[in-house]
C-alpha cells in the first residue's frame, strides 16, 4: 500500500524533495552478506544529478546507514539508509499547490491531500526519492550476482529519433552490462550515442526535455522463478517498475511488437544446446514464459515521458483564484530523466528478482 | 502472491483447464449490491469460446454462485463463483509435459512443479482462468457504474497491420462503451473491423494466430484514486493485468510514443471548463498524474502476444528422451486471442479500480 | 484482509452455514505431494457435529476438491476444496437480524453490513466455517508430518471446574498426539475425561453450554523459524487461531501465569544434552524465544467461551420495532463447542507454522 | 512480514539497541492532521528508561522527524521518525552469541542469521524497538481521540500476587485512561500500587525481575469495524500486541475465565439504553463481537513475562566450545518490564485500530 512494495523482500520508501531526507528500510534481506559501499555507490553515482546533460542541482548523495549492517555484514534485521537533503532551494516551488505544474502530482496530490501535501520540488512524488531505490536495488543487484551471477544492464534503445543497436534477445554478451555502465550515455552504438547527447543538450539549452526508452537485459536468472498469475515475473517487475516517476510503459521481449507478428514468428522453439541445457531459439517472449523465467535472458523495455518540468511559458490553474493562467516552471531539472533513470531500472528490476528469488521454496 | 491479489478488496482465483473447473473468491465486496446476473453473463459471453473467429471448444460456462450472494443481494461476505468444466478433450494435451509447447508455460512449470504440474490445456496457467476474472470483473463494473457513473470501455487498436482509429484521449464519448461491447470486433471502424475480421479468419484457416493489441478507457473515475508510488493506478493496474495469460506489455496514455516528444509537446495543461472543473487540455498521461487520477479518462493499450498454439509443425524438446523433436500442437485454439481478451481487459480493469475505490480513506 | 489469510501460503475461506456450503482455497502449498484423504477426513469426522455430546444437525461434511489436487497428487496450482451444506434448517434462523442473539455476531452484523449479511446460522460467521479450516490444515499438518516430522496435538485442559493433568511443557511423549486424537474428550487423565463428560451432558440437558480452554503442543519444529516482531511465531499463530469463532484468549508456555513468576523462576537455562543437541531445562516459554522457534516443544493454550446459543429465555432487542424483548434461541447447537474445536485448533496451527516453514529462506 | 505491519495504515520498524538508533515509517496516515508532539512526548517519556522502578539506562529518546510532517501537519506521504542511540554500554552484551542468555532472542537469532545477527542488547529483539512503536502509537491515539472520540486506557491488573481492583467490564469512567497515565505505577487502587512498588523495589535489589498482566480498554469505539475472521478486531490487536517483546498471552474481555463460565453467565444481553443506543448488560465478551467491535468497551489483558535478564549466575551454553557453562548477565536491565510496557500496549492498540478504521469502506 503507498510507498511500501514486496513479499519476502519488503522495502518501504520515505522521505520528499525538499524535507529533511529520503531513505529506505529494506526488510528480509539475507543475513551474512558483505555489503560493497563501491558498489552500491557508484549506482548512486550514475543516478546523482550533475553533469552537462543534466539538472544543475548538485548532491552528494551519500547515505548513512542507520541500521541492519555491521561492521559491513547484514545481521538480518530491516536494513535503513537515510540521504539527508543539503542543496534545496525550496522557494522555488512554493506556489506548487497554487498553479500546479502541468503533467505533475500536484493538482492530484492537493486534491488526494487536502492541501497538506509537500509539494515543493514534488515533495514525496519527486524522482529524487528513487536514490533509495537505487540503494536498495544496488545491495540486491550484488547480491544476485555474487550468489547465483546474475547480471542485470540495460540501455537506451530510443530518445527522440534516435535509436539505438537492436538487441538479439536469445544471445547477450555478459560484458555488456558492465560496459553500458561505463558510458555517459549508454547505448551500445557509441554514434548513436553521441547524436543522443547533441539532442539533450539541444533541448537543455532550449529549456525543453525528451523522452526515453530504456531497455533492461537480466541473465543468469535460473529458469522457474515466478508465481501464479499475479506474482509472475511480468507482475512483479511491473508493479515495481510503475514506483518510478515519469515512466508510461513496459513491454516484455517484443512486447507491443507482437501485434504484427503471425503465430508461427513469434513462438520461441525450444531445443537442448550442446551442453544438455534446454533453451530457445528466438527469445520473443523476453525470457518469461507462463510468468516465470525460462531460463533465457529477461528483456523488457521501459518508457518514460519527457521530463514534465521545461522552461517556457505553460497554461495552468490558480488554484486559490479558481482562474486560468499562464506561468513558467521554476527550479532545476533535467533534459531527459531517462539518463539517470537506467541504473533505477536496474535496480528496480534487481529488487522484483530478490523477491521472487528469496521466496523460493526451501524444498526446491 | 500466486493467483491471489488485491488489498481492499482481494480475489483469490483457482482452478484448470481440464480439472472440475475454475473459480474465484472475492473478499471484501460491499454489502447491500443487487447483482445483476444478465450483466455478468453478458461478459461471460462475449469472453466464451465459440463463433467462426474463435476455438470450437464450446463451453456454456455459467457461473454457479456458491457464497456470498442471498436473494441476488451481496451479503458482505466472500462470494465465491465456481464454473464447471464440461466440454474437454484431455487427450489432447497428454504431452505437454514431454512435449513442451513452445511460447506456452509447460516446460517452466515441468521444472518448478517438479513435473506434477496439471498442463492439460495449460492447467492452470490457460486463458480459461480468464472466465472467473471476468465474473469477478463484471460485478466491479456494475458496481462502479452504479456507485461512481464509472464506465470502461475497449477496442481492438491494432491486429497485424490493420490498426483502429485513433481516440481522441482528452475527449471521448461516453455511448462508446456500450457501442463497441455490441461488435462481434470491437473497432470504431467498421471497415477495419470488417479487413481485421478478414485477416484472422485466414489466419485460422493457415492454422497460424495474431497478436493484438487492446485499448481500455475508462470514464467518469473520481480525481486522486491511487496511492503513492507502487499502489500508483499505473502499478495497480498493471500487476493485475500481467496475470492474464499473453499479455505481454501496457501503456499508459501516450506510453512508449513518449520516446519520441518532447516535453513541451508532452505536457498536458491544466485549465477550468465552462463549469468549472479543472481539465487538461490534451490527456497524453492517460488520467493518471503522479500515479493518481486526474479526473481526465484513463487510457491504456495492452498488447497480447499471438496464440502460442498454431498448428504447424514446430521444434520442440522430449523431456524424457533429452532429445530435441519435431511436433504438432494438438486440441482447439483461437487464432486470435485478443478478440476474447477484450472483455478481460476491461473486468480486470475493473478489478484493480474497485480495489483503490474500495480503499478510499473514511474521512475523505 | 477479511477471510483470506497468510504470506507463503494463503487460504482464502468462504461460505455461509445455511448457503450453498464452505469452502478454502490454499495458495502457495508444494507440488507434489500425495495427499492422504483418511487422514484429512479423520480429522474432519473429530469436527463434525454428532454424537451426544454435540449438536443433532448431522453433516457428512465430504470434502469436493475443485482445483489443485491431480490423480491425488498436488499439482503446485491453488487447491481449492468445497463442502456442499445439506441438513439446513434455516427456518430457525430467519429472525437473527431482527432478534440479535445475544454474543453471537449478529448485531454487529446487521450493523456492518446493512442488513444484508445472511446470519441463518451465523452465516459466513458460523462454527461451521471451520471445517475449510480443518482440510487446509489436515493437509498441512500431514506434509509437516512426513517432511519434518512435526507432531501436532491438543488436548482439553480445563471444562468448568474440571481441569486435565498438567503436561511437562520441556518433555512431552511424541505418543500422546496420537493417542490424544483417539478420545471422544481428550484429555490426557481418563477420569476427568470422564467428569468432563458427566459435566457437559448434564448441560446439554440443562440447554446451557461450558467454555474450554484447549491446550496445543507441536513437537519437532526446527529451531528459528518465525521471524521480527509481527511475524513472530506467537503472532502468526495468534492472527490465524483468533480467526476460530468463540476464541477469546490465547497464552504461550506459562502465558498469564508468568505474571506471578520471578525471572529466576521464569527463564529457560540452555543446555547441550547427551547428543549435542540445544536444549533448555524447562520450556516456560513454550518453545518460543524473541518470537523464533527456539527447537523446544512449542505449547499454547487457547480459550474458547461457552457457546452462545443456550436454550434458555434471553433478552435482546428487536431492531425492527427498537424495542427491548424477551426471546429464547432456536435451532441445534453443542453445549460445548470447545469439544469439536481441538482438531480445528491443531489444524489451524499446521496452517500457521506452514505459512512459516514456507517461507524458510533459500539458501538457509 | 517481519517488522512490516498493517494494511490500511503500514508501519515499518527498524533499528537496534546498539546501533545507530532506531526508527519507525508510517505508511498511511491521513494528511491534514496537526501533530502534538507534546502529546507523544508523554507517551515516549513514560515509556523511556529511569527512575527508582527501571533501568538505570537513561536515553533521551527524542525523535527526529525525517519525513512526512511539514510546519507540524501531516502531508499524507510516509512519516519516518528516527530516535539515535546515545547511552550504549555495548560491551556489557558481547558475548550474547557466545553465551546466549536464558530466555532471550540470542541462541535462536545465531541459529537463523548464521552468527550475523547483532545482538547487543538485544538488537533488533530489544525491548528499544518499542519506543519507535509509541511514537507511531501515539500519534494514532491522539488521532483516534481527536476524530472519534477514543480514549485508550490502561493498568497494572496483576504484577506478582498484587492484584489491581477489577474493571466493571460495561462501564468504564472515561475519565478514567489519563487519571491512570499520571501515576509512576497505573493502578486503580492506589494501595495496590504502593504493594505493588515495594514489590518491584524489594525484586531490583534482588537483581530479580517480575512479570506483569496489563489490562487495556479502548472507549468510544464506534460499532462493526474489524472484518470477517482473520482480520477481526482481535486477530488485529493480537498480531500486533504480539509484536511487543516479552508479551506471552492475550485474552479479550473475560479472557481465560470463559472456560469456568456456563453460556447463562457469560452471555451479554442486548437492550436499549434510554437514549436509544443498543448496549450489553454486561461486557464479558470485552467489546467484540464475531470480530467486530459492538459498541461497548474494547478490554483485553496481556500479559508480560519477567523481565529475562537478572542478575544472578545462570546456566547456559558455549556456543563456541559447546560446552555446557555458568554466566551472569551484564548490562542494565528493567526489574519489571511491564511498567514500561503500559504505554506500548497503549499505542499498538491505537495502531491496530487506526489501522481498521483507516479500512473503513467509503460509502459506509
Amino acid at each position: 500500500m503507498g510507498s511500501v512494495w514486496g513479499n519476502r523482500l519488503k522495502i518501504s520508501v520515505f522521505g520528499e524533495s525538499h524535507g529533511e531526507g529520503i531513505g529506505v528500510v529494506i526488510d528480509g534481506f539475507a543475513a551474512g552478506f558483505e555489503v560493497d559501499f563501491d558498489y552500491i555507490n557508484k549506482f548512486l553515482k550514475r543516478r546523482a544529478p550533475g553533469g552537462r546533460l543534466a539538472t544543475d542541482r548538485s548532491e552528494s548523495d551519500i547515505p548513512e546507514v542507520l541500521s541492519g549492517i555491521k561492521e559491513n555484514f547484514t545481521t538480518g534485521a530491516p536494513i535503513c539508509a537515510f540521504i539527508r537533503n543539503t542543496n534545496t532551494r525550496s522557494s522555488d516551488y512554493q506556489d506548487n499547490l497554487i498553479n500546479p505544474r502541468p503533467s505533475h502530482a500536484d493538482f492530484n496530490a492537493y486534491i488526494k491531500y487536502n492541501g497538506y501535501s509537500d509539494q515543493r520540488g514534488g515533495g514525496h512524488f519527486s524522482g529524487r526519492l528513487t536514490a533509495p531505490l537505487v540503494f536498495a536495488g544496488a545491495l540486491c543487484s550484488d547480491y544476485l550476482e555474487k550468489k547465483y551471477g546474475v547480471k542485470i544492464g540495460a540501455h537506451i534503445k530510443r530518445v527522440g529519433e534516435i535509436t539505438d543497436d537492436d538487441l538479439d534477445l536469445a544471445n547477450i554478451d555478459i560484458n555488456l552490462a558492465d560496459k553500458l555502465k561505463q558510458s555517459e550515455i549508454p547505448m551500445i552504438n557509441s554514434e548513436k550515442a553521441e547524436e543522443a547527447g547533441v539532442y539533450i543538450a539541444t533541448l537543455k539549452d532550449m529549456g525543453d526535455s525528451a523522452g526515453t526508452i530504456i531497455e533492461c537485459f537480466v541473465l543468469n536468472v535460473p529458469a522457474a522463478i515466478g508465481e501464479h498469475m499475479f506474482s509472475s515475473v511480468e507482475s512483479n517487475i511491473a508493479s515495481c517498475i510503475f514506483g518510478i516517476p515519469a515512466v508510461k510503459g513496459i513491454e516484455f521481449g517484443r512486447g507491443f511488437d507482437f501485434a504484427k507478428m503471425r503465430g508461427s514468428e513469434a513462438n520461441d522453439e525450444f531445443y537442448y544446446d550442446d551442453n544438455g541445457k534446454v533453451k530457445t531459439k528466438t527469445n520473443n517472449n523476453g525470457g518469461i514464459l507462463g510468468g516465470m523465467s525460462s531460463g533465457m535472458p529477461i528483456v523488457f523495455s521501459v518508457v518514460l515521458k519527457p521530463t514534465s518540468s521545461i522552461f517556457s511559458e505553460q497554461n495552468t490553474i490558480n488554484i486559490k483564484n479558481k482562474t486560468n493562467e499562464k506561468f513558467t516552471v521554476k527550479g532545476r531539472h533535467d533534459p531527459c530523466i531517462g539518463l539517470r533513470a537506467v541504473p533505477v531500472v536496474e535496480c528496480v528490476t534487481a529488487i522484483a528478482l530478490a523477491d521472487l528469488l528469496f521466496g523460493l521454496r526451501y524444498e526446491q
